[in-house]
């Protein structure tokens, strides 16, 4: 399979340019093609001399206080609009963006278009488990209302992702819901359970935040008001417990010789519980592989989401679901006639 | 005020009928009242000589695996309601209870009832914020589909609660959310926003859960589906990352030693971060204090709890929320009009 290069669109991020073309020149030097979508004037100046990388030029770009949807749809010279458009064309093999999260799924639906079957395209991304491992957990923002049929789709999307991309067989699914006994979870959980239940997928049926996290299954399924609220709780209470025991153990006298002792342990236990934002979230559904990165990325973070996103195009993500949702919608069928 | 005894049902719970009665007997001699309601001869070898403590028998109790609410509506002298009817009947001030929460719900709405006006009770608990404060959050499961009237109430309810049990002052109350730009939230969010905004209470509109734990409201409102998600994300994120961190200071060589000096700031690290099972939840709306312990609660936690419904019937919480909730109907009627 020959690997087209990687479309970043080098105007999104709170550190753009200069964080994207520096993680783009670490990726190229890595041997991972990257082709940069922006103002190539202010692009240029922040290539080192000596690196060679591609630009495609792109005269506007969608800021952060923008009306997502609009934007992207008046701004067809927008660097994610370019940079969405440069995959739909074959010129490149995968989405990179660390812009507004709206845009980059307003421009990835008008560019490359839903998958065949496809009903909603799903931002997916992992959280830590306590065995060290990671759960996969989508919708996370995308669908804030969801039918049971979209969540049925999130079910054969991320199975498809947690082994394509974190290598896992036979992943079980969870739906998200606030108890596993017969008749909790709400409408709109009851009314996916028995959908869950015909897709060809490793469906465990309702999961707790707890026991997903401690390490009840690979894959939890929640419309993405849901997903986002517990994504954003568990970031913020991993980070607020960091800093909480860091003022507690400061608090012995003496203890900041300790403390920085305990530098190495507190670095090692933010590598382990920072799954959610290294390397970003990806959008699934949609014809190409997208990947959306955090907001506030330095190089570091672009050079890594960069891997992660030619790592999933070199699995043939994006491929695996489309036959994994028309598999799926083949075998429901089957079940009604 | 002449404050009655707490009603204990001294049968629910993982460590009952030991830990119930030695909780309590801790409470009397603490100088609070204490009725155990449960099956006498079982408690009487519980008590400790000299220790005088009441007892109303109570011939049946509920499990944790039956059906909660057909289990208390056959069941008429099942522990929980006849410690409910005791409240009921004036000869109680407050319920606690340790065992099954939705028996604990259905006895209260059974016996006590629902304050005039309140259209859904719902279970509030508070959670650790970064700044050492504490954020309400409600509801916590009583209901999984809740309409913009009843999110409403529970904006009055936890106003009402934050300012009895937690002493604040004009909390702000916000809406839980994914997003807290216009056009953010789903259906439930943005149809209850205007509803919240007529009450009389510090509305803020709508705050994400980092925003919550960071300190930037004292109430959060929400359904009971999504406030459990926040609620279990949040204590096992905090209990997760806490051996985690554990884990990563003892790989260092001779780190036990260091791990033991440490011992202090775990412990005051879980005291800081314990809040949401801290003393137990209350049952806002009911006609009558109701306290929900955890199951695992141990003496220590239900003489915490027992004390901690004490003080809410001191405060005339039941009461407060009464006139909240009068008062909030007819500003509502009057804009109408």
């Amino acid at each position: 399979m020959t690997i087209r290069p990687i479309a970043l669109d080098a105007m999104g991020g709170d550190h753009a340019p200069s964080a994207t073309v520096d993680g783009a020149c670490r990726a190229v030097k890595g041997g991972i093609a990257v082709v940069l979508v922006g103002d190539e004037a202010v692009l240029r100046q922040h290539i080192p001399k000596g690196v060679e990388i591609e630009i495609i030029h792109a005269a506007e770009a969608v800021g952060m206080d923008e009306a997502p949807s609009a934007a992207v749809r008046s701004k067809k010279d927008a660097s994610v609009r370019v940079a969405a458009r440069t995959v739909a064309e074959g010129n490149a093999s995968a989405l990179v963006s660390f812009g507004n999260t709206g845009a980059l799924m307003a421009a990835s639906l008008m560019e490359l278009g839903r998958i065949d079957g496809v009903e909603r395209p799903a931002v997916i991304a992992t959280l830590p488990r306590r065995d060290g491992g990671q759960v996969v957990i989508l919708d996370l923002g995308a669908n804030v209302d969801c039918k049971p049929s979209h969540l049925a789709q999130f079910g054969v999307m991320g199975s498809v992702f947690a082994q394509d991309v974190l290598g896992l067989e036979n992943p079980r699914v969870g739906i998200l819901s606030n108890g596993e006994e017969e008749g909790k979870g709400n409408e709109q959980v009851r009314a996916a359970l028995p959908v869950l239940g015909q897709m060809p997928i490793n469906f465990i049926g309702p999961i707790e935040p707890a026991d997903a996290l401690y390490g009840g299954c690979e894959v939890v399924v929640c419309d993405g008001f849901v997903g986002n609220v517990m994504l954003k709780s568990v970031e913020a209470s991993i980070a607020i417990a960091g800093k909480v025991l860091r003022e507690e153990i400061l608090r012995r006298p003496g203890a900041k010789i300790g403390a920085k002792l305990l530098a190495g342990a507190f670095r090692r236990y933010r590598n382990r519980t920072s799954a959610g934002a290294v390397g970003g979230a990806f959008l699934l559904g949609v014809k190409g592989t997208v990947l959306v990165g955090h907001g506030r990325a330095d190089a570091k973070a672009v050079h890594a989401a960069i891997k992660r996103a030619h790592s999933a195009v070199q699995q043939d993500l994006t491929k695996h679901i489309g036959s994994a949702i028309s598999t799926a919608l083949a075998a429901v069928g089957e079940t009604d006639t």
